[in-house]
This record gives C-alpha cells, sequence and structure tokens, in this order.
C-alpha cells in the first residue's frame, strides 16, 4: 500500500474511533450459547451481516439408517463448543434457531496427502478435518481465529456484510490444499443439494452457486471466491451415483476442468507455500446471481488487507453496541449485556446485493428500492422483544424490516406476510401470523415510513387465508378444533392476540369496519378457557373440551413448544381480561407463583422436546418463547414487586457467560432481546400496544441513543438484593403505575428507579 | 371483439398476404419425417420460434431395469407416426436430431374419472393418455389438429414465437380436465427433474418453472400458462420419495393449495364443460423467469383469438418460404421443396425474451442488444449446408446466430465457440469446433455485421484450447492418435477443415501471423492418411498406423458416424490435394464409383448405429453427414456428369412425401438444407469458401429473394432422364467450370442449366 494511501485510510477511520472511543466490542464474547442449547456460532460477521463465516464442527447426516439423526439438532449453528474438530468454515447460519439448514460453502485449508471426505469426529485423520484446541481460538465480533492443530494451519477470518475474508497462515509445504466442499451443510440429507455448480474462471476466481432444498425448499446462494495467489493446479470429485452422461469422454473432468456441476461435488485447489505464507480468500455471496457475488464482492472488499476488513467490521460493531451505553458494576454483566447486544443484532439479515437485487419469494428478481431488503425472520420468536427493541434501538432497520415483509406478501401466491421466511422461502415454521405484531408496533409506535394503507391489507388478508393452519375453522367458530389441527390452542391464542394488533392497527389507520372485525376476533382467547380445570384447553369441532388432558405434559395437548401451564398466560393483549376470566387476583397470584416453584418429576424432561432443567424456573420455560412476558404479569395485579422478585431471578439464572451461558435456543435474538429490556427495567408485554411493563433493572446507568435524542435509565441503590423498586420517577414526575410508554421513551429524559431490599408493596398506587 | 377493431386487424393483416398470394404454406407436410428415423416433430411452430408445441406418442423412460432403454432413441421428437396413442402436447421439441431431450411442459385433457399417470400404450385405459388416428390428424405449418377418441376431445394447437396456443374443444360433462404434467419429458430419467415449481396465481394463471439435468446438464424453462376459462379446482400428487418436510401439516397441498415444488409433481385443473365449449390455453416460455414468460405471453398474444393466431403463424411461414419460388413439375416435389425449407427453418431456434433477456452460459441473465439470441446449434451437422443456406437467404439471421455463438464464446469459462449448444448449456456432442466454419463462412461471403476480429479471437482461442477432446495432441503432432483419443481420425480431419476455415479469415482481416498458423494446420489430414490402404486410418502416439483396420466397419475405427470409406473423403478443403494423395484421377475416380455401387453385407446394418439400407447408396451414407458432400466431388475430376447423376439418384431415394419421407435424422435442417440446395443445382462443398459446386437442378425454375434483389435459376429441358448438365449459363456468359461464387447469386441475375438425358463429358472446359 502506498504511505499517502494508508495515512488516508487511517484517518477514514478515525472519526469512528473518535465518536466513540468506548470499546464495547471488547465485551462480547460470541463464544456464548455454543454450548449445549444456545444454538449461536462463534465465527465473524457484521451486524445483520449476510456472510456468517463460522467454523462447522461436524456435518452430520440428516439421517443414519433411514432415521433421523437426533443429533443433528445439536448443530443448527454448526458449532458445538465441546467439539475436538473443526471440519471447516462455511459462509451462512443461523443463530440461535431451533431448527436448521444452510452451511453453505465449506472452505477447508490442508496440507499433506490431499483428503476429499472430512472424517469422523473420533478419527479425524481419516479426512480433511483437523482437531484443534480452545486455547488457540479468538471469537470476537467481526473476527474469528483457531489454530487447525493437524495441519498447523492459522485460520483468521472476517467479514464485510456480504463478503467473508479468510487468512490462513500456512507451514511451508508443496502440499497446501484448499477444499472447497458442496456437499457439506447443515440439515443434510442425501438429495438437500438440489443443484451445485462452480466454475474456475481464471486461476484466482471462482464462480458458482449452491441450490438447495432443505429446511427452505426452493433456495438459491451464488458466490464468487476470490484467491490472493493463484493455485497452480485444481479439481474435483463428483460423489454422485448419476453423474452427467454428456461429457463423451471428451475431457478428463477430475483435474484442471473448469466447469463442475452436479449434486455431490467437492472441489480443491492447490498451492505451494513458504514457511508462514499467507493465503487469503474473499468469498461473496449473493442471491440473485454469479455476478451479483462478484459485484459485491468487488464493491465491499476491494484490496486484500484483512486487518483492514477486521476493524472496519469490528468499527461497525462498536457503532450498534454504542446504541445503548450501560454501567454494570461486574465486568461479567457487562459481558453478558453486550453479548446479548451482539446476538440481538446478528439477525434478520441482510438480503441484497449492493445494488439492491435480491430473489423474491415468487422466484423472480426484484430491486429493494428505498430500503435494505431483509431475510431471516423468526417470527414467531422475534415479535415479542426483539422487533419492539428494533423500535427503540433500531428504528430504521425495523422499518426497513417491515418493508421486507410487505414485499414479501406483495410476492406470496397466498397473499400471505412471512410466518418463517428465509432465503426467498417460506418455511412456515411455528403457529400465529405475527408479522401482523411487528407491523402494528411499528404503525402504534409512529415507526411507520411506509404504505400503512398496504400494510393493513396485506395484515388483513394474511388474517383471513382460510387455508392456513386452521385459520378457516378459528374464522367460523372462534376457535380452532384440535380434532381438524393439532397444537390448536396455542393457534387460537395467537391469532387473537395477532387479531388484537390489527384491530389497534385498523383504528389508528380510521378502519372502524376492520377494527371491528378484529377487536372481536381478539376476544377468541375465552373460547379455549376452561374455567373446570382453569386452564386453557383443547377444544372439540363438537364445542367441548377434549377428554384427555394434562396441564403439564407439552406433547399433543393442543399446545406448541409450551404446555397448558405456560400457555395458559398466553393472552398479552389482556392481561386483566385474563386474570379475570381465571377467577381475579385472588386465585390468579398463587396460580402464577406456583408456576415459578413447583418441581417437576423427571419424567417430564423425558417426554418434552426443546426443554431441560437448565431452561426451567420451576415450571416457567424461559428456554422457550411463549413465557417471555409471564412474569411481568404481576403487573397487572397489585403485586408488581413479584415481577421485580422474578425477572431478577431469570436473568441470573439463565444468562452467564460461559459458552453454555444461554438457557435456550437464543431464537435469532429474542432470548437476548428479552436479557435487554429486562435489565433496562422494562419489557413490551404487548407489541402493538405503545405500552411496556416495568420490571426491575439490573445496572446502574444506560443512556439508549434515539437518534439525536438520548433516554438515561438510572436505578439507584440497585445490587443483587436491591432488587424492589420503591419508586420511579420519569423526568421529574413520579410513577403511579408501573409502566412507561414508547413516547415517553422516545422523547428523550431521564427515568430513575430507586431501588432497595425489600418489596414496596404499596408503590405504583 | 368490436367490429372496427376486427376490421383493423384484417386490413393489418392484408399487406401480407396481398404481397405473397403464392400460398407455398400449403405445400408443406409437417408429417415428412415423422416415421422411423426422420425425428421430426408433427407439432405447431413458427420459423426458428422458441415453442415447439407437438404430440408426444409416448413417455419412455431412459432406462429399464437399469438399463438405456434403446427404443428411447426413436422418442428424440416425441412423436412416432406408427404409435397409436398420444400423451399429450408439449412446449419443446427438437427437430431432426440423433439425441432428444426436452418435452417440457405436457399438457393432457381428459374427462371421466382424473388419471395422473400416463399409462402405456397397450393399455390407453390405464391412464390419461388417448388413442388417436391419423384420419383425424392435420399437421400444418403453424398448426396442428387432432381428436383424442377417448375422451372425444378436438384439439387444435398454434402457436407465436414464444407461446403456445392450446383450443381444446370438449364434449358436455362435470369432470372436464387439463393435466400439467412436470415429470414427463423426454430424455426422461428418474433424476432429470432437478426441480419444478409451480404457482397458481388466480383461478386462470399459473407460473413456474422446470429444472433439468438432462443432454442438457443444467438446463431451465420457466413459464407462464392462462386458462380462457377459470377452473373451479385444481390439485396436485407429489410422486417423490423424498417429499419436502417442512410444511408441518399446516396444509392440505394436495388440494386447491396455490404453490408446488419437487422433483416428481404433476398438476390439475378442473372444469365444468358445455357440449362444444372450446377451453384455451396460452402457455408462454421463457429462458430468463416466470416474470419473462408473462411478459411474452402478454405481448405476443394479447387476445384470445386462436384463429388469428393460427392465421398469423402461417402468414409468417409463408413469408419465409417465399425466399424460393420454385417452379417443379410433380406436386410431390413441390411438397418434398417446401417441406425442406420447413425443417430447415425450425432451429436454430429463438432464445431470449420479447425484452431481449437470455439466461446465459455462465448462468447469469443477458440483454442481446442488436441481435436475436438463438440456440438449439446442432453445429457438426449445420456447419455443411444450412448455415450456408442461410447466409444465402436468411442472411440477417444467419449474422444473429454467429452474435450468439460469439455471446456464448464470451460467456464461456473455456473461451469456446458452441460446439453443441443449447438452452444455456454445452452438450459437446459430436466432434470438431465447427462453429469457426459458420464465422468464417459468414465473414469470407461478406455477411458479418459483427466484430469480424472479435470473431476470428473467438475462432482462435477454441482452436487452441488444449483440454478439448485431443486437441492437445493434435496441435503437438499434427493428428489425434487414436490410443489417447477415440473418433481420432474423424478429429483430425475435421480439425483440419474448421483450421483452413480460421485461416481463410485471417488472412481476409489482414492477419498474416494466424493465417500462417492455421494454413499450415489446415494440412494435417495427410497425416492421417495410409497410402498403403488408400483410406484414412487411425494412427497411435507412436507415430504409426493401428494394426487393427476395417474401413468398412463404423464402430471403434477412429470415426464417428462413418466409416473409413466415407470418412476419408472428408478433405473438403483440398479436393484437389486430396484426389493427389489418393493416386490422381484415375485411381480416385473408380475408387468413388465403387463406394455408391458395391454391395454391404447384411452383416453391416447389425454392427452400426444410425444407419439401416434406408439411409444409404451402396456404401454412400446418405443418413449421417460426413459423405454430404461426396457426391459433389466428382466436380474436382473430369467427370463431372458423375456428380449429377449422382445427386439425382440421391434426392430420388432419400427423399419423399410420406411420414419416412426422410432417409435419415433431419439433424435440425442439414438433410432438408442438402435437399435445398441439391434441387436448385449447387452446393457448398466447403463453407468458409465462397465457392458453390454445380450439380444438376432438379426442378424447372427457382428465384431467390435476395434483399430486393432477385437470383432466378432455370433449368431448361430438365426431366427424371434429362439429369445431365449439357451447358451453363450465367448472366450471358457461359461458365468453364462447374463452380459459381457466392457473389455470383448475391448480385442477383439468372443462371440457366442446359439439361439433357446423356452426359455431356466435354462441358466445364
Amino acid at each position: 500500500m502506498k504511505k499517502s494511501l494508508f495515512y488516508l485510510l487511517c484517518l477514514a477511520q478515525l472519526p469512528l474511533f473518535a465518536q466513540t472511543g468506548a470499546n464495547l466490542t471488547h465485551y462480547v464474547k460470541p463464544i456464548i450459547g455454543t454450548q449445549k442449547m444456545g444454538h449461536t456460532y462463534p465465527g465473524a460477521t457484521v451486524p445483520f451481516g449476510m456472510v456468517q463465516l463460522s467454523p462447522e464442527t461436524d456435518t452430520l447426516p440428516y439421517e443414519m439408517n433411514g432415521k433421523y439423526n437426533p443429533d443433528v439438532y445439536k448443530y443448527c449453528a454448526g458449532y458445538q463448543y465441546d467439539d475436538k474438530t473443526i471440519t471447516g468454515f462455511s459462509h451462512t447460519h443461523f443463530s440461535g434457531t431451533g431448527h436448521s439448514d444452510l452451511g453453505d460453502f465449506l472452505i477447508m485449508p490442508t496440507t499433506g496427502a490431499l483428503q476429499l471426505n472430512p472424517g469422523t469426529a473420533t478419527n479425524p485423520e481419516s479426512g480433511y478435518r483437523s482437531t484443534f484446541s480452545h486455547q488457540s481460538e479468538v471469537a470476537e465480533p467481526g473476527y474469528y481465529k483457531v489454530k487447525l492443530d493437524e495441519y498447523n494451519i492459522l485460520t483468521e477470518l472476517t467479514a464485510s456484510n456480504r463478503v467473508g475474508f479468510h487468512q490462513y497462515t500456512f507451514p511451508k509445504t508443496d502440499q497446501a490444499h484448499i477444499v472447497l466442499d458442496l456437499m457439506a451443510g447443515i440439515y443434510n440429507y442425501e438429495n438437500k443439494n438440489v443443484w451445485t455448480f462452480v466454475r474456475v474462471e481464471n486461476d484466482t476466481l471462482i464462480t458458482g452457486y449452491r441450490q438447495t432444498n432443505g429446511w427452505g425448499r426452493t433456495r438459491f446462494v451464488y458466490f464468487a471466491m476470490s484467491f490472493s495467489k493463484p493455485f497452480y493446479r485444481y479439481g474435483q470429485k463428483n460423489y454422485a451415483h448419476d453423474v452427467y452422461r454428456g461429457f463423451w469422454g471428451k475431457f478428463d473432468q477430475a483435474h484442471n476442468f473448469p466447469e463442475m456441476a452436479g449434486k455431490q461435488v467437492r472441489a480443491y485447489f492447490d498451492f505451494k507455500t513458504t514457511e508462514g505464507e499467507k493465503i487469503k480468500i474473499k468469498f461473496a455471496l449473493s442471491p440473485v446471481s454469479t455476478e451479483g457475488a462478484l459485484q459485491n464482492l468487488r464493491t465491499e472488499i476491494p484490496h486484500w488487507d484483512f486487518e483492514k476488513v477486521k476493524a472496519d467490521a469490528q468499527a461497525l460493531w462498536e457503532k450498534e453496541l454504542e446504541k445503548i451505553n450501560i454501567k454494570l458494576a461486574a465486568n461479567d454483566d457487562m459481558v453478558s449485556f453486550y453479548t446479548a447486544m451482539y446476538h440481538a443484532f446478528l439477525s434478520p439479515t441482510t438480503f441484497m446485493d449492493v445494488d439492491g437485487a435480491y430473489r423474491g419469494l415468487d422466484q423472480n428478481n426484484h430491486m429493494a428500492k428505498g430500503f435494505t431488503n431483509y431475510t431471516t425472520f423468526s417470527l414467531w420468536d422475534t415479535y415479542r422483544a426483539l422487533h419492539p427493541l428494533f423500535n427503540v434501538i433500531q428504528p430504521k432497520r425495523n422499518a426497513d424490516m417491515v418493508q421486507s415483509m410487505l414485499a414479501h406478501y406483495d410476492q406470496s401466491v397466498h397473499k400471505m406476510l412471512p410466518v418463517w421466511s428465509h432465503y426467498a422461502n417460506e418455511n412456515w415454521c411455528m403457529t400465529g401470523y405475527h408479522s401482523v405484531s411487528v407491523i402494528a408496533d411499528a404503525v402504534i409506535k409512529g415507526n411507520a415510513p411506509f404504505d400503512a394503507n398496504h400494510a393493513l391489507e396485506a395484515c388483513v388478508n394474511t388474517a383471513r387465508y382460510k387455508l392456513y393452519d386452521g385459520l378457516e375453522y378459528y374464522m367460523q367458530m372462534g376457535y380452532v378444533p384440535e380434532d381438524k389441527n393439532s397444537s390448536s390452542v396455542s393457534k387460537t391464542l395467537e391469532y387473537a392476540y395477532d387479531d388484537w394488533c390489527i384491530a389497534q392497527m385498523a383504528k389508528k389507520l380510521g378502519r372502524n369496519d376492520l377494527y371491528e372485525e378484529f377487536i372481536k376476533r381478539s376476544a377468541n382467547f375465552k373460547n379455549v378457557y376452561d374455567a373446570g380445570t382453569g386452564f386453557m384447553r383443547p377444544k372439540m369441532s363438537d364445542g367441548k373440551f377434549r377428554k384427555d388432558f394434562d396441564a403439564l405434559t407439552t406433547i399433543n395437548q393442543g399446545f406448541i413448544e409450551g404446555n397448558a401451564w405456560n400457555y395458559s398466560l398466553y393472552v398479552p393483549q389482556y392481561p386483566k381480561e385474563m386474570i379475570a376470566l381465571m377467577g381475579g387476583e385472588s386465585k390468579f397470584i398463587p396460580h402464577l407463583d406456583s408456576l415459578f416453584t413447583m418441581h417437576l418429576p423427571d419424567a417430564f424432561f423425558a417426554e418434552t422436546e426443546d426443554i431441560s432443567r437448565d431452561g426451567i424456573i420451576g415450571n416457567y420455560v424461559h428456554g422457550n418463547e411463549p413465557s417471555h412476558h409471564v412474569a411481568y404479569l404481576y403487573n397487572w395485579t397489585k403485586q408488581p414487586w413479584k415481577t421485580q422478585e422474578r425477572v431478577r431471578m431469570i436473568l441470573k439464572k439463565m444468562y452467564h457467560v460461559g459458552p453454555d451461558g444461554l438457557g435456550g435456543n437464543d431464537d435469532c435474538g429474542q432470548m437476548s432481546a428479552w436479557y435487554i429490556f429486562t435489565t433496562l427495567g422494562f419489557y413490551p408485554v404487548c407489541p402493538g400496544s405503545d405500552q411496556y411493563a416495568l420490571g426491575s433493572p439490573a445496572m446502574e446507568q444506560a443512556t439508549l441513543q434515539l437518534d439525536g435524542k438520548t433516554f438515561t435509565i438510572t436505578a439507584k441503590d440497585q445490587s443483587d438484593k436491591n432488587v424492589y423498586v420503591q419508586k420511579v420517577v420519569l423526568n421529574g414526575h413520579t410513577l403511579t403505575q408501573p409502566f412507561i410508554t414508547h413516547a415517553d421513551i422516545m422523547n428523550g429524559g431521564e427515568l430513575t428507579f430507586y431501588m432497595g431490599a425489600k418489596p414496596a408493596k404499596k408503590n405504583y398506587q
């Protein structure tokens, strides 16, 4: 680099660092959640980036001997902390999901005799994988480093939005290889690869694509891969049974043949290296074309300066983390908080080329005009706290996410908003139509720089789509009958909540006709309440409750990812009405208390999926989302101090700074968003309203940066013991209710909690 | 339609008919070649159209019990005249090829109980197929009609360039079905469907695509399908073993579910019909996207007037057929001639949307700027006479075809011109790099409105691509050694000819360096001539001829689609040198005579592929292309009258007006182009030169329309007996050689042959 250019680049970066200086990035430990159930990944990415470049510690097949292989579930993010080997580094990963896919384009550097199969964890020498140890491992926002012990190769990874940047430091060898494994992937069954295609454009540039039928049914990802040094030889092996017949023996396709295609292709590129020589790879993705990937590559990283890409990535993280400047006494709490911020800013992910081109749900290419198009919408999880958090500290992005959902709607043959969408696919995972909550929340909170009437139309059409998941019955009968459609209680409750969101939006937009229709539907939760048992309970199409009923069991009881104990409390739109329905405060409070205190038999855990003792307190399940608002429900009784007590207990029990520091799947940031809100002292129990329930701030002070304004929250005398709120003052006025509004925050100002060691049973009155 | 609009449209059509009036279209019998080896199809298409909408008479699997099913070869065009049943009507077909693919999007109308499998030819009631008879069948250019006897449904088909138009006249029934079979196809093995996708946009519009790994390895075709009447119900069956797992029981995907995807999908659409009610379907294709298909549909046929589309299609044919106005005494000869014209104008096919968008060989989408992009280049066949014919009567299209080849080159990772390309695939079928012949022919003949220097670069890079088919050996050793690469003699001879073409082009463009390089290579034919046997003969890498050698056998003798007898005469660039090499006229003439007169043993036919007694005269094989110039070689001796005699014999023997009227595969028009040239009395023995060899005109008079000029050929006293040329006069000057030049034709004027019953052994002297 020319000296003058170097100074210029340094200067160009200075303002970012100068503005910030706080260096919050160093608190983030991406390794948190990589052990057990967190399902996070430790690799390199930028906020909401398209590329998630991260190590894989195994590439298990989806099926073993014709049966589902349950170990696959562990590898939703490709990495499990307890594993001893790394199979390579691939470019796409979900963060914290409970279902898997992705793991596209696995790269593995090796030395010695070429091996093209990954080998096994127990016998890593049998393949290209390598042992590694956590001692050599560094995981930071935008940067990952590890030593591949078997090959003595130092791996460093960083990324821009659409480009992964690999840097491999090799020993001296005449047998250095870079393996590009197109068969590898997460959630990888035999026919997952629909097609893959590779072109060796020249001796440093490769392009191609992968098309999969995985969780996403019809998914395409395109790439462009650039080497810092020419390879001197390359080749492929096609493992498919039905290798293409058409080449008529004209070519030796296995060696130095520049076009590869098929379902089971592994390619390699050979180098000779000197001691300590670095081979760098820039690997760009595109949802549209190899041409788009190449454009992304050349636009985002037009140089080979690894350190600059890393610095740029970390500057982007610093900027996002500084949206909240928090003071916490313990360093571990700083780590937990900023790691939660980090995890909250991984998804949804950017899904368009630098020029705005993206693949639509209709399988055509589109241009995003005036917004950034996002994908990876895990909405059953994220409508609860993540999108509300974005409305506070990422309002522009959240509005763009809504635009992305509306584009999905416009391209949907069902005329439905997304349920669980990614990479131009609707995966239909989980229940409800919670896009409407996200949209209503944005509209009600005034963060709606889009056509709100069109958005309302989208919500209404979604909520009226008869073919969807029991919705026709729900519209006819006011509930989903369990004999017609399973998980019927979850669906009924969630539809009723979503309908309330639509009603609020219709009201704000002056559509009283729609308000009437949907406010009526929002009361449907009552139709599945069984006063006899005191629980929400599956009802049959004959109008009677199902006879078999067990309020503890999670399997086949009318609920999904929850049991009647937890799910019966899911009426976020009408907590007071729900309490009244359940017999009033005098019955409700002890009922809620017992949720947190009861002891579950071991048999319970044997029968449920996705829940372990780590993820629960009593029978309160924090590892799954339906209970996320539950601890705040005391605010609607005369005992809000119990909310304060419970949320502090959950913070302590469910989050810590080890690799197993998450009590359940992070679910694309929802678990982390809960942590952030709760640490700050408030929570959006009912997105779609402008109300936040106050809890117990677990910090000393936090300042929220709100597009020019600031909102400062102070917790006086807060400590692990002083978890009870004695008094709350908002801009000089003492609050008489344990609630604040979105406007209270966004107008800027100061919120001060006065904390004490004992419940202030008379406050908020 | 409004009356005033109707008149307007009639007026708009009038000039076309008025200009023409000849009605040559009615001479064309698309049924010719549909029996046995012709491999033509009888369905509806327009000249060089993207859509070839034609009946399938069987959908055989590529493999039976794990072995190749040889009957598949019969169905290269989907239709065999002797079959008794029709399985449906699909939208893409090769014309006359010896390898198969396509058959995309099979539509079948049925009544009664729904059947979604095709059933068998012997038991048609077991599936949706129907019996039919040739009595009810009408096949015209741009129009096809047949009665489906089993269902009493009258089928009529017509087409525009990119849209197939179906018209089905139903009986009265409450059970009318339109089946859309995405599993059906030609060259159809189990994993041919890589992916298919269908969206039911509304109750009259379907979109989707099909992606196949067939002969073309990575092929995509998109569609939009519009019904004239709403269906009241629809559904699908997915026959794949690995049906997508992701829908979680949320939907009934089999019925009225608007998104279908997978590898083995059959869909149906249900109607109720009154007696004689017509259900019409417009079915548009696109190489790019469903959006492109929809745009093609709406642009090309914005109405539902079947008769108008048919009239437009036939007007397009009339316009093309009138490029040559011929007078022939016998109606059958008129039929043969204009059917040959029709077959010559089917391929290459249009390969871009109405806006110019097309999928490139690099798998990216491109825009054709300033030219029409074509595909279906069967170049080993068509460089011989079809493209030379286009340089005379389709110069604009031929130049666009060259532009399409150059675009292919620009997008090729090999930096090679097409060998056998279609639908953004290089199929690598057959030998040589005959694109260079097509390009040189256009350049030498002055039909090169493109960057000729870029074209020369493309030719040179193609001819120097070491990885290709023995080319590295050829460049090093001057021949392809049989022990290194099979069909080595064919390759050596064809490379040498192609190299001569490059040399001619280099010379014209002033690139003497390249001229020297390639003129030297053009003499390489000598390296495989064995003076001992008098034949071209496979040579080994040690420089010796292979010991085993049989000049009659076609299998494994160093030749492809030919034996040494036929292929040894393949030196079109140097006929005189070849004759000298073979011992001079005194030896050559009797040798050539014996080719036409020798009797082959029956064992010969048992051992060869692609040749039957129908396709040969003596040992002269007309059904395969390498001999197409051979009958004209007498022109380079003192006995050109033998050319005249032989070509008339070939015309009579190899072409007639029955369904079996072609003596071999029409090969995308090459067989027909030979017929046209030969009937007119001249033939391009060496494309890339401007010379035509004269033969014996088999007509009375023909006028060629040449962009404003006309060239009239008259054959005085011509008859079946008077096949010998007594004298030839070009614009008043008697010719002294049996040759004319391209300029002689294109300048316009008159060529008069004086014919007689006896050889004029002294003419041309």
